[in-house]
This record gives C-alpha cells, structure tokens and sequence, in this order.
C-alpha cells in the first residue's frame, strides 16, 4: 500500500487538509473585499505569531527572497554587517550581502555549534566589529539542527546603533520569536515550515527602527521594496499581484495557529524535541547539534559507524513513504535529520522511530526493537 | 443565490478545477522523483507553449518580479534601452528600469494606441536611439486592452546588437508568441492569465544572446539570478524551495493547454475578442482600444456619456457574481474592462453579456435585451 508521504523533513512539511482545501476553492481577485477580508485576518495574525506591534509584508516569494529583501532593504553598498555563519542558511546570508558589496565579517562557527550574545559582543567589541550596521543570525539553522541564541543576541544589540535581522524562516510558529521584546530589526519567516503552508510565500516584520534605515538606503530594488509593500499595507492590499490561494491558506493556517495558542505550540515543539532526543540516544545513535542549543523543531544524527545512512533515508521514503532529510554539503552521508515543525504530533514521531527501527535494523545496525518508542512514549505529551 | 466568481478579468482568471484540485494534495518535498516528474513534465510543456528550444525559468514570484529580474540579468547600470509605454504595464518597465539607474529611451504611446515595428525602427534610427542595448515591449497591455505588434518588432529587432525583451505576462498560453521565429530574447510570463493557474508563479525564456549578455551583466543579485536557475534546471530543480503546490498546478495546467493545442486556444481567444467587440457595438457602445490593435484577450469599452460605470462594475460582482475590471488611473471611471483569457469560453462571455445589459438598464443606459447576446451568438464557435 502506498500512503500519502509524511514529511518529517525542514520544510515544505506537511499542510492540513483544512488548509488545502482553502486553496482549492474557486479563484477570487485580488482587489476585492472578498480577498481583503482574507488579507487582514491573515496580518491581524501575523502580527500575533511574530509577537509584534509592527506591520508584517506578505512577499511572493521563497523565504532566500525575503532574506535578500532585508538586506537590499536595509543597507547601502559597503556597509558592514556580521554575520554568525552557522551551517547553510548563515552562508547564505554571507552569500547574499557578498553579492550586493557589503562589507561582510564572518563568524565561522562550526557546524552543529550555536551562537550567543556573549559570542556576538565579543566580535563587535573588537575591531573587526567596528561600525557593524546590522548583525545577520539564522535562528534556527536547520541544516544542522541548532537554534541560536537570539533572545541573548537582541539583549546586546539592544544599546547599539546597529540592526538586527533573524533568518526565522523555519523557527517562527514553533518556537517563541519574542519580536519587539527582544529588540528584533527584521524577523523573516517562510510559509513552508512551522506555519504549515505550502511554499511560495515569505513574510517579514519590519521594527521602527529598521524603517529609519530602509529609507536611507541607497540600493535599487522594485519587487523587493518595502515601501512599497508598507504603503499598500495601509491599504489593506499589496503592491504587485499577491499569490492569492497561498494567502487564502495562510489565512486558514494561521487561524488554526492562533486557536491552538502559541504556548501550546511551544510547549508541543519542545515536547516533540526532548523526545526525539531522548529516543534517538535509547538506541545508541548519536545527536549532531551541541545538545544545550539542539533544535526543537528538527533533530540531526549521526550515521553510525559503518551504516549507509543515505539508504536508511530511502527506506523511509520509498518502502514507508516518510521522508526524513539527509545532510547537506560535506555533511551529506553523515547525519540524517528529522524534521518535527508544524503539523506534526508525537504519533507522527512515533510512527517515524518505528520507521526508522527497521530500516536500521535491514541495514544491519544492531538494536531492540521497540526501544526508542518506548522512550519516546514516556515522554511524549502530544 | 450566491454564485462562485465568474473571473472576467486581466487576472487573476478562472482556474479549472482539475488544477484547483491539483493543489490539495497533500504536499510532497520538492527534492524527490515524485516532484521531478510535476517539473520536468512542466518544463517540457513550458517549452512548447513558449515555442522555444530555450530553457524556461519558473520563479516564485509575481509579473513583476520576473519584470525585474529580466532587466536586472540582462543590462548593468547606465545601459541604455527603449520601452514602448503603452500603458501602466509599459510603465511599469519604465519605473523598474529607471529604479535601476538605466538610460531609459520611453516612447510614449496615447493609451489606448499600440505599436509595431516600424515605430520601434524610427526611434532605434534616429539620435535618441544610438546604442539602445535592449528594447522592452509589453505584449498585450492589459490597462488599455491592446495588444502591440511583436512579431513585426522582432523583424526590425533581428538584424542589431540589442536585445528584445517582452511582457508576455498576460498573452503567453492565450495569443501567439513565437519566441524563437520572432526572435524574442527574452519572454516574461505570468501564472494567473492565460495559463489558468492562481498567483505567484513567473516564466521567463532565455535566448542564446540574452544568456550571453547575461554573463556580462554587473548587477547584484541572487534570488532572481538565472545563472542560478538555468544551473538548477539542467539538474531538474530549483535554486531555491519552489512554490510546490503551483508548480504541481501549472504541471496539470500546461497539459491541458498542450492537449487543446495552442492553434485551437488562439482560435478560441480570437473568436471571443471578435465576439465580444461585435457584442459591445451592437449597443451602441465604445471601444477604447485602437481597433486594429485591439486585444483578443481583453475588451477596454468606454463609458457612455452620463453612465456610471463603476456602478455597472459594481451590479455585476455583487448582484450577478461576475467580476469585470475597471480603468486604471487616469481611465478610472472612464473605461470598463471585460477579460476573456485563459479558462472562458462562450457561454461565460455570453452570461458576461447578459449581465451586462441588465446592469446597463439597471443605470438607466436604453438597450434592447438580448442584442449584444445575439450579435455574439452570431459569431462564436467555442
């Protein structure tokens, strides 16, 4: 029997029914009251998960065109920003703000390790940190399964004459992203992870003094203007042809958040994290991210010695229809990740660990079957 | 009774419900055989209905976006280029290239007018035109409802060191555009016209010559970077996460456009613009669109002396369920716009034009029930 793939992979994830069916109704137009009913539910909720004041822009874009945004929106060419590389998507930030002539200082963090407050101030208390524009972190880098400090990091910048700007794009709806109060420039979200859409969709909370700065800077853009976006906010609408259903869903999507409450989804992500860890560890695997900055929302491991780890993943895929992520670049073959964001529960986990069992057992690594789904179920409150 | 949105607009049209469907699956990650087949399938049929043996991009963005992205592959700052302003979408080349610092030749055209080869050829002659590097054409200018003469620029085009960009955003899957024959470089189109899907998707065509100067050009950039896109594509994915559940609809969409076959939707598209135009005149209307240019996609009609037409704008969408457009700009108030692209046939335009002759009596505009239906029955085959 083939069964419809469960994704447990960093995004796309899996999208309810619920928000599937908003998108398959009939098409509507986008310069109506119909659609604007849609469109200030959406922001109304928006601002409540990105637990902000400020406006939030809905782009027509993937989540790499909303950090692109940011920062053709919030510098000049030459400016100097830092960047806490952390594995693929802080690269990514170097290689966007490289791309546009910034002047780029990077912290070369090694993968699986996280960043705090400490690490940042350290940098711009020295001179290579002198007259840093804007400090550049991926909150949840799920390339190799760390969250980074962010609420440490905004404490430091707090007094600073410097912006700061968080890749949140798979973190935000399921982890807490305390917006204003921990003094967040730009946060930028995907609609493909923890906010359970579809991809296509980027959105980007834009804070008072981020505005100061983007009206200062000097490099072109059109699509990606935030003006424009912020003026057509005012009015309920957006500047270019919105990605109508994928706002239709997202309406759904984060109504279903705000109804569950954002504690709640907290709490269930951190529950799904401790007891994937745990499980993981009960059959002698190996977690890859330092442990005290693990991901809640995606958890990397270690191939074993000896084991075709690549070959596990396609077990999972093809005779169990889970898909699970591998590693990226020169982690590929090296760790498996297993994403837990946004419509997931812990029978979703459960059902992954006894996927993963006897896929681990047909390649001959040695364990009790059962193990790790005990250890999961007796921590598992979701 | 309330009735789903009959869409007799420039966009966002009707999407077919086999499409609608497409998209309520459940998602499915975009780095597997099962998505490499929605791709690949769609990229093969990209090709036929571009009419080109070039590689086409898909993006996730809006028109505009891949508007921008063109201008910024192809030219670096201080290039000079020729738009033809026909219109707000004219303009909108204008805004973009000027955004970007580009020496921006505009010939502005009255609204409502189009041009061909011949003007292009003047201006390129004369003074003004001296080293023009690129020459951007919207094809079917949806705000005035005219479509220009690309074919017949494309032969002035052919025989200089300049390259021939157009806005096929609204007529590409509805009227022909042969890229390759005509000697288009570069072709924008976009997801929600002709090509029946919802929002969110760009196309974009690349010559030889346009890659070439491509490789040349010194801005910045990075989400919209083909370079990127054409490296991915020859490994049958995306640079970055696609707009998944889009592109699994434009995979279903394309196969239908392929299976009419495109000589059978330009027939279709040209009956309904002959239909339509026969139909407004038959009671006594306007047309705002030069005739001879007139667009088989979309109908602009003026509004009687003493009419409100937004009035009549109004009864359709909320009385009848039909939404048509309005004029933009300048024109608003003084045009109405009637869309027939993509997912319409006959029988919509002739509901179009039922409601429309109840809702112009309705205003107090004198009719004869039932002409513009007969002047259309008279004439349509679809």
């Amino acid at each position: 029997m083939k069964k419809d793939k469960l994704l447990m992979t960093p995004g796309p994830t899996n999208v309810p029914y619920g928000v599937r069916e908003a998108m398959s109704r009939p098409m509507i137009h986008h310069r109506t009251d119909d659609f604007g009913l849609y469109f200030s539910c959406l922001n109304k909720n928006l601002k409540k998960v990105f637990q902000t004041d400020n406006p939030v822009l809905t782009l027509a874009s993937s989540g790499t065109g909303g950090m692109e945004a940011s920062i053709v929106n919030c510098f000049s060419p030459g400016d100097k920003v830092l960047v806490a590389n952390t594995g693929v998507f802080g690269d990514r930030f170097v290689k966007i703000a490289t791309a546009y002539g910034l002047d780029v200082v990077t912290m070369d963090i090694p993968w699986g390790k996280g960043v705090n407050g400490k690490d940042i101030e350290e940098i711009l208390d020295s001179e290579e940190g002198e007259d840093v524009k804007g400090v550049l972190v991926t909150h949840n880098e799920t390339s190799t399964g760390v969250t980074n400090d962010i609420q440490s990091i905004g404490e430091v910048l707090k007094e600073r004459d410097c912006l700061f700007i968080i890749d949140a794009i798979s973190s935000l709806g399921g982890m807490d992203v305390k917006t204003d109060e921990w003094g967040i420039d730009i946060v930028v979200a995907g609609s493909q992870k923890a906010l359970m859409l579809p991809p296509g969709l980027a959105f980007v909370s834009v804070s008072d003094k981020a505005w100061k700065a983007i009206e200062k800077s000097t490099f072109p853009k059109f699509y990606f203007d935030f003006l424009a976006y912020k003026r057509s906010l005012e009015k309920n609408t957006t500047p270019y042809t919105p990605a109508v259903s994928l706002v239709i869903a997202a309406s759904q999507s984060l109504n279903m958040i705000v109804e569950e409450g954002l504690d709640n989804i907290f709490a269930r992500h951190k529950n799904l994290g401790e007891a994937c860890r745990k499980a993981i560890k009960s059959i002698g695997l190996e977690l890859f991210a330092q442990e005290d900055m693990a991901s809640d929302l995606i958890t990397s491991i270690k191939a074993p010695e000896g084991i075709d780890i690549e070959k596990v993943r396609k077990i999972l895929n093809l005779k169990y229809d889970i898909m699970i992520a591998g590693g990226q670049q020169h982690l590929k073959g090296k760790i498996i990740r297993i994403g837990h964001m946004g419509y997931v529960d812990g029978f979703d986990l459960i059902k992954t660990l006894s996927a993963l069992e006897r896929a681990l057992l047909e390649v001959g690594y040695k364990l009790e079957l059962g193990t790790s789904l005990t250890a999961a179920q007796n921590i598992l409150k979701y």
